[in-house]
């Protein structure tokens, strides 16, 4: 392997990542926010609280179930400034466009990408497109960035999760990785699998209503639940206990990562939020995502402990207990 | 030639790429604040007046006399917010790598970027890392957006210019798009020509504390500043003028231009600001711009004029007069 070259498993969001930014761009890049290293930036300006986030999208395919690359570009970009407890407002949009693709494929990802930024709430306020020679690109890669408002009062962060605080997610693991993988490999399954991609911001306004006490939200994207879980055990310097069993995972995506070598915990997820909650309030926060339409499958999967600092242990369904790491090695290129 | 396809020309930013806004874009995306199709937008928030730009940079060759496309994507970037009047603050950083990037060249163009942010005085707050397989890139695309303040009593906007306003330049025209190509072909000349890659706002800055009459101001890129003056004519609905004998040049650029096959009116720009100026205002600001480093070549190329609204002309060294259009056509792909 050489090692001094870029590898697809520096983009794969796990270890490799995490070491490319170590080594590549914190020494020349580094300031109090960026170092955060949160899903959105987080500045005061003239008593205003701002957000900012930027994701480029290069999803292979371009097109899967339930979802596209233009609409996966808004919500993943509006849920990085949720997950700041944002209220987003305004998308910059930069599209790279390959020499040959189809205009029709361009206005129906465009039509796809509008769509999503109403339901969400948001304006692309400005844009850009280049265009590089055939073989130069890939048809078409999208970067979204995007601006909110952090209302007074909501502090959350990578690095506020506290021993007892519960650990919640909105649905089942894995949706999106599982969608876009058996497209691009051409498998069919008897169930329909559909990528989970969604606008989290109204649901997270929802549960910060219920409670001014959750310390951290991370929507686990590349990784996985186990990556993100990972990361905040690191910035928090807390143990993150989990229990296997109340792992929610939709039977056809298991038997799907059963066929394609995959583990559901590593799996790449587009419309779920991992909630860090104070105990006291984990239910009441549990009952307002269980009412909304993106958190009817709720659940409490683990919570914050004191042990292992930095480290995420899982309790097996056999009694035993493991540890869980980030990903390493590239499980999923180009998932989003 | 397939005409429901992207072709290069439709990233050129002449012609081909206005059309491609117009049909693919603006009709999906539409709102007030991007149909304005400035180089910034601008939107208030709680009193506060944010400017907001994003750009994608996928220059090639990566590394140009003058610069490299780490340096170039914080310089476009801040110029659009400049264009403005903004103080440029914020910028984000998406990085698309290509498998068996060179990981020195990484690093020399994150230093190279960061760099150039220390000395505009922006702080790269947020980023996002991609790798997509060999062959799917070519070696790195960056996409930076930015976000600055406009402060009170600043109004610059594409649609503000006027009849009688001076047209100004910072300096000649050409050298970005020359030192580019120059080293792309691996042509060499007696004269080392360079990119004028640099950021605009300490310039803009002190332009502004000079006179509060600047209409409007447009950094001349990708088509350049006869593309430039051509999307002012019509987006105010002037005419304007220019005097071809006071067009800036270098004879070097001239020299590379006739050898090319290029006009340097649509050869890019990445250090250049035209400035539309009250008459009464136009040489106290000239004389600011001439007393900074980046505007020790300033000049007034032209006016505007009541005639002919939405058009350019040019009136040549012999006496005549001539249409300058937009740039129509592939003239540089991939000069930014």
């Amino acid at each position: 392997m050489k090692t001094d070259c870029i590898q697809l498993d520096h983009g794969a969001g796990g270890r490799a990542s995490h070491e490319l930014v170590a080594r590549a761009f914190l020494p020349a890049l580094t300031n109090p926010i960026l170092a955060e290293l949160n899903d959105a930036a987080a500045m005061t300006l003239d008593g205003l609280r701002l957000a900012m986030t930027t994701d480029s999208y290069v999803v292979d395919p371009i097109f899967f179930p339930g979802g596209d690359i233009g609409s996966l570009a808004v919500h993943g970009t509006v849920n990085d400034l949720a997950m700041r407890g944002a209220r987003p407002l305004y998308l910059s949009v930069g599209f790279i466009l390959e020499e040959g693709l189809v205009l029709a494929d361009l206005e129906r990802i465009v039509q796809s990408l509008a769509a999503a930024a109403r339901e969400a709430g948001v304006q692309v306020v400005t844009a850009d497109t280049k265009v590089v020679p055939r073989g130069k690109a890939d048809r078409i890669f999208i970067n979204t960035s995007g601006v909110g408002i952090i209302p007074p009062g909501v502090h959350i962060a990578g690095q506020n999760a506290r021993a007892g605080d519960r650990v919640l997610i909105n649905g089942p693991m894995g949706d999106h990785g599982v969608a876009v993988l058996s497209k691009r490999e051409g498998l069919s399954f008897q169930t329909e699998l559909e990528s989970d991609s969604a606008p989290l911001n109204g649901l997270v306004a929802a549960m910060l209503g219920a409670s001014r006490e959750i310390h951290v939200l991370r929507d686990p994207t590349r990784g996985g639940v186990a990556t993100s879980l990972n990361e905040i055990a690191r910035q928090s310097k807390v143990g993150i206990r989990l229990e296997e069993s109340r792992l929610p995972v939709r039977p056809a995506v298991t038997a799907a990562c059963e066929m394609l070598g995959l583990e559901p915990l590593y799996v790449a997820n587009e419309g779920k939020v991992l909630a860090f909650v104070a105990p006291e309030d984990a239910d009441s926060v549990l009952a307002v995502m269980g009412s909304h339409p993106l958190g009817r499958e709720a659940c409490a999967i683990g919570e914050v402990v004191e042990d292992h600092p930095g480290r995420v242990v899982l309790e097996t369904e056999i009694g035993g207990t493991r540890i869980v790491d980030m990903l390493s090695g590239e499980q999923l290129p180009r998932i989003c």
